[in-house]
């Protein structure tokens, strides 16, 4: 993990006293997501897991539909090239509109969601095998027990993909909440196992409507905060059939959409 | 503050029994920032101080350079308008090179740090007037007592600006940090206040690139955070002289650049 920390001389200061030490940070760089030749997006993140990071924003962006599509993914300090197998087309018109999309997504809510339909996100069978509550209560603590680069820095975000009998599958840890989805995500996605339908998605922080659409891109029917969800998120859960859960914490969570996959 | 928050039906889990209330969510919608007939960026926010935001984010990317450059904001529903004076002009190709180095900032941390002076993000001077740990421990504790929306959703970052003394002089609550960061600059940007030379920023969340730089740009000489910083955070306030402070709580802080700004 040493790339997604660095070590720098800091001053601790504690009531008027002061005293040097050596502190570590979560590594935040840029990294550039190009398709061939041409550069999709460049975002800041936590170095490490740049292929599926990468994999992940094609993907949940619906700019990449499944893994057979690519060819290779080939990493470099700060960059990602994704290469497509041969005869295989993306609709750059469709790529250009992904980016007045995403940053923009019209301009109302009701616009950002209809956007999404477009990009052909799935919706949700409504009827789905359900998980125990007892399940859902377990799911913050084994997150935060297997996230190592936040223990000594504070300073990222975790997501974690695990079973319906809670067994944690995939986490990953990125100073951006959505690169870390993304992380998560992209590599189920190169290991050629989505959509994830007999899954759930557990994310630190808060859920915004970025991140229920990641969730819903990738098929999965179970998205769960340990923060507060956004107006929109809900509001987007409740038209794709995701059960969003919110405040997941001390043996207590909200229902916010989708509560028959809650037993 | 009644579009800020969105009442909705939810189910509240405690152990394994279930009861139905109306919770409170913070409203997260696009807005469209247009300059003239341009569209520059459409950001997911909080509605509310739109015309602050607008302002604040033209100024903080570098695109506005002073107040007498606009002639007016115009806000609608999910939109601001800013017109710009007669005879002043905006160098589109900057502003398309804008785009290209905040998603992107070159492809590693010393490109964004060199996009950022390419930007003539001012460095600001070594000296200033120092001011008491005392009143960094006390800015945490103010700036969440004067967070209405926060208190009922759970679900908004603030940004604070202070004086020397510790006097909370504006405060703004946004799902993105970054938007509640350009409020508050924007309102001061607006008031014809910019550079903010003698002024404290303080966030309730972690320290990104992103927030060093507008508070840079608007001449800020102290961020201080309640969460950790990233390493491209310290490494830019480093470089340009800006105090840095983090983990801002419990009577505690951390000196990450520019000590000799606390007494």
């Amino acid at each position: 993990m040493s790339r997604s920390i660095l070590v720098v001389p800091a001053n601790k200061v504690d009531g008027e006293s002061s005293i040097a030490f050596q502190d570590q940070l979560a590594v935040e760089e840029p990294l550039e997501i190009r398709l061939g030749s041409k550069t999709v997006s460049v975002t800041m993140r936590t170095p490490g897991h740049d292929t599926e990071l990468a994999a992940g924003f094609l993907f949940t962006e619906g700019i990449l539909r499944g893994p057979g599509e690519v060819e290779n993914c080939q990493s470099s300090k700060n960059a990602v090239t994704v290469t497509l197998k041969p005869g295989v087309e993306i609709d750059l018109e469709r790529l250009e509109r992904h980016f007045y999309m995403t940053s923009s997504c019209g301009v109302c809510g009701k616009a950002s969601i209809e956007a999404l339909r477009m990009r052909e996100c799935p919706i949700l069978p409504r009827e789905a095998p359900a998980v125990s509550p007892n399940v859902i209560h377990r799911l913050p603590r084994i997150l935060r027990e297997d996230q190592p680069v936040f223990e000594r820095t504070g300073g990222l975000h975790a997501a974690g993909l695990f079973d319906a009998e809670g067994k944690l599958l995939v986490i990953r840890e990125d100073v951006g909440r959505h690169n870390a989805v993304d992380k998560v995500i992209g590599a189920e996605f190169l290991a050629s196992r989505t959509p994830l339908l007999d899954r759930l998605l557990v994310v630190s922080g808060r859920a915004s409507f970025e991140l229920t659409q990641k969730a819903l891109m990738a098929g999965i029917p179970i998205l769960a905060a340990v923060g507060a969800p956004s107006s929109l998120a809900v509001e987007t859960a409740q038209r794709f059939n995701l059960t969003l859960l919110g405040f997941v914490r001390d043996g207590r969570f909200n229902i916010y959409s989708g509560p028959q996959r809650i037993q």
